[in-house]
């Protein structure tokens, strides 16, 4: 039935709503190489189950995937770890700003959920333990997810990142305090800035994200990186904590699973169906892209589709 | 496709897995009355929006609805205010227990969310401005949506919780403090414990959710509540924020909007399609019932009901 | 040697040094009684132990003395109970504003000192179980250690308190909640309100502190209020608590024990010689007397009075 | 008058009170080195301005002065930079264990006081910023105030307080973020590690701290490492801030300004007359020496010296 509506004809529309509003909002600039990307810019990208993929605007520029890296690192680490994941991290809307400390001192080290930084520093820690190189680890990952063999990180964000990512060293050092990271903060530290720093474009998220949507097997290569269980799973922790500390106004807005990232990107997946990946870099005060909420926003109103219908 | 499950199998099943489990956890006894209740009781009831019902244990059996009247009055000031509503009271979940002050002052007075007990109590007062008899017309609301005009109050339980309410009291006081409330103290308070205190069974709660998953038509009378839109939006917050600080965990093993209150009963929500009321009055530490997010999650893995499926 | 001290050239002074500071802050206005003082006074009183009394300003000018009531209460309170009264109220700077509820609820009722409102509420509790008219006890131990038979409340700013003390009363209920509270929340709550309306000059207030300075003993009367051994410690903690979340700072400027109040009183004490209470009506955003402060800050330059000297 | 106390027998009952004492609360287990002391032990040593000393038990043995050495870098720091130093730490008393990251959060950085550890990172980046070599420049500073020039650092706790110290670097990245940490955050950890590994006896501490006690002046070699203003406000830092969240309740019970480390010992001071070490590695939950403290109250029992009196 859904397969009836006339995506590209949406997604033009979204484009339409989202243009006037794509320089509202700031770049993110707590580092130098992210204040740099030119404000104004808007794309985005859907992709059926089926294959078929529809695109608007600036939906083939390579952004700073940021935080949407963590729906990956995540998706990898249960595949990994399966149930035991959670003994050390939580399924919690945090209630807090995303690299707040607060919570993490009141609950001894375990992150309220894996999509603040502090959860996802556990997360990277997971896949350090598993892998002799896990940066090049998540590449792969992304790599195979997306189809695209040139996806890569941007050096010049990580080394960035590093230089400036003092309140996320104080959470691992605070994590380690308590116990609940195996490797060095170091090595850890260095991960997490690498896969933050992974390049790409809108098509290529909506692509790479499309097996969340799809009860966890990759379409393109029939591969079950999830079984249906954890994909399902996977989308709640998606709608109850992927989009920061706006998670239950983006729910009632939009209603889909969403995971945003401050470059700008917001992936977002109705599942059975569809991932769709906007973009535009200026961001509103919880990080979550201005023009990126709206276009979702309008996208749910023109399509109906929302887990909540 | 989901009308060939078999429900009454199904519910028959979740009243064989909650059985054992109907004797863990506690029964809520901040108050004497309802410390009362005797221990290891199930019942679920199940509406098709078509009004079919199917029901198992002691679905007929009426207990102590207290928060789940809080969907209730909500839905109830969305259709008076509209969104003029969220001005006084958020959408996010609070990453706190239901009956802390904390947040609220943080927030200077407008709860996170209009199902932890700061946030009732706003919606409350919305209602005490808008009816010479709130209790009452919260009363009527309820036979309407259940069909049952014996529903009533128990005023003993009402009384029990005026006698015993400080902490609610302590947050009513807190919220006018910052001017977010509007009528005397008193007067939101008592119509705050009377409508926790209606009692109403399995069938009459899942019954009464019905408009809910119906895009916020009532099925038996065509009268709309709500928007669809208004309905879908409920969902989102029932989701986001209905069972208390477990509302991730929730969304993760049962995966549907839910509102649960401390007399043991849980009301889930698939949209589109039913409503589904659990009870068993011993509680978790969060203040949902044990045996009730069991046989929910049951339920949800036995027919692939999951609004993230 | 202290004696040979000019006190009225050292008052004088102060009221110089003070004068063009007693426009800056504001005046108190969370209730409309308080709000109508007129800004630009400075009052201040002196009374040594052996009696003699120096003033300046407009020291026989009566004010609210708000929280300095609570200096009273506590030794009354401290007089009946003894140690006991510590297994209520704690001892501890708060590090958190006078009327916070957030510590409150992390130490499950119990205020962490005497000065906060929270730990004053339990004290006014404290002292409605001992008596059958607790304000009228409270007023008859000001008149007794004041000398002064006309001291009284001012009902008009007793009702204004109350009909704007939703704060207070939300703190009431919440020690209730956690069952520090003996008596009727409105019964503590009434006293605390009439206890803080009564009204004093510069002078009464200094020589009703005089028992703190001259080890629990009033001079005019020689009766023991305090043991020596209890009035150190009533200095330990005006010292650590007893001008808001500023004590550190006070102590660090002034270094001697104090209470203010926000009817822009302080009184202060040098152990061992005498009282001082200084008056200004407008305040700085701890709550504290800007005008008052700072001639304290000069009198202990001028004087080398300091505990820490 | 004071003098004729026989100080030699007030050290002797001390030791008598404090010996039963000296196994209650645990030894701090945080880094093996300090785990390793042996309990049961206790020192005492006082010294007078005059240069008289006296003191019992261990009082000679050299012990971790820990968080002691704090009294000495802030006197340094604030010789150094005068009140330009308010400007990067606060002086209230923090309402919350010495090790906490939550109010740094919400001050932004800004410690509450030099004594907690993230003040006293700020104080150690100001002599980081200073001295070519820091660590030096401390030690050569406790060497000229104790006269003790063998004086020294315990390599072995130093190393294991960085190998084991996650909790204070968290801190120290956490404060750099906010831009108030100036030298390379391992710089100011490995100097901080060190100054709280020197070793000194009670006798070395009690006779390095008489300068506070002395107006800022070395009776021994009358250097004036402070101005009598500046000496009167360290002493009241070390009153309400001294030992950690139990300043309020120290005192009470004591009444004079003091500084505890975990390593066991805590130096107090009676302003304008005498310094006094006591040492017992045991701890009660504060982190304050059980026996110390005890042997302290009974001190200011016995000799009536306190600041409130």
């Amino acid at each position: 039935m859904k397969r009836e509506i006339d995506y590209q004809r949406v997604l033009d529309e979204m484009l339409h709503v989202a243009a006037p509003l794509a320089h509202q909002g700031t770049v993110a600039d707590y580092i130098p190489e992210l204040a740099r990307v030119t404000p104004g810019q808007f794309g985005v990208a859907l992709c059926l189950a089926d294959g078929a993929t529809f695109s608007a605007g600036a939906a083939g520029k390579r952004f700073s995937i940021q935080s949407i890296s963590k729906l990956f690192t995540l998706s990898l680490a249960y595949h990994l770890e399966g149930d035991a994941l959670w003994r050390r991290v939580g399924r919690e809307p945090s209630g807090t700003p995303f690299n707040s400390l607060v919570q993490l001192e009141l609950d001894r080290g375990i992150p309220r959920n894996p999509f603040i930084n502090a959860g996802a520093l556990v997360v990277t820690d997971v896949l350090c333990a598993h892998y002799a190189h896990p940066s090049l680890a998540i590449l792969d990952f992304l790599r195979e997810l997306s189809g695209s063999t040139d996806v890569n990180f941007n050096s010049a964000v990580a080394e960035s990142e590093a230089g400036h990512g003092h309140r996320n060293a104080a959470m691992a050092h605070f994590i380690k305090s308590f116990g609940n990271l195996a490797s060095d903060v170091d090595a850890v530290l260095q991960t997490y800035f690498q896969h933050c720093s992974i390049e790409m474009s809108c098509i290529e998220i909506a692509r790479a994200t499309l097996f969340v949507a799809n009860h966890g097997v990759v379409p393109r290569t029939a591969r079950a990186v999830l079984t249906p269980l954890a994909a399902r799973r996977l989308n709640s922790i998606l709608l109850t904590c992927g989009t920061y500390n706006a998670a239950g106004d983006f729910a009632y807005k939009v209603g889909l699973p969403a995971k945003s990232g401050v470059g700008g990107g917001i992936v977002a997946v109705m599942p059975g169906q569809l991932a769709i990946c906007v973009w535009s870099p200026t961001l509103d005060e919880y990080g979550n892209s201005v023009a990126g909420v709206a276009a979702l926003e309008h996208f749910a109103a023109l399509t109906a589709h929302s887990v909540f219908q």
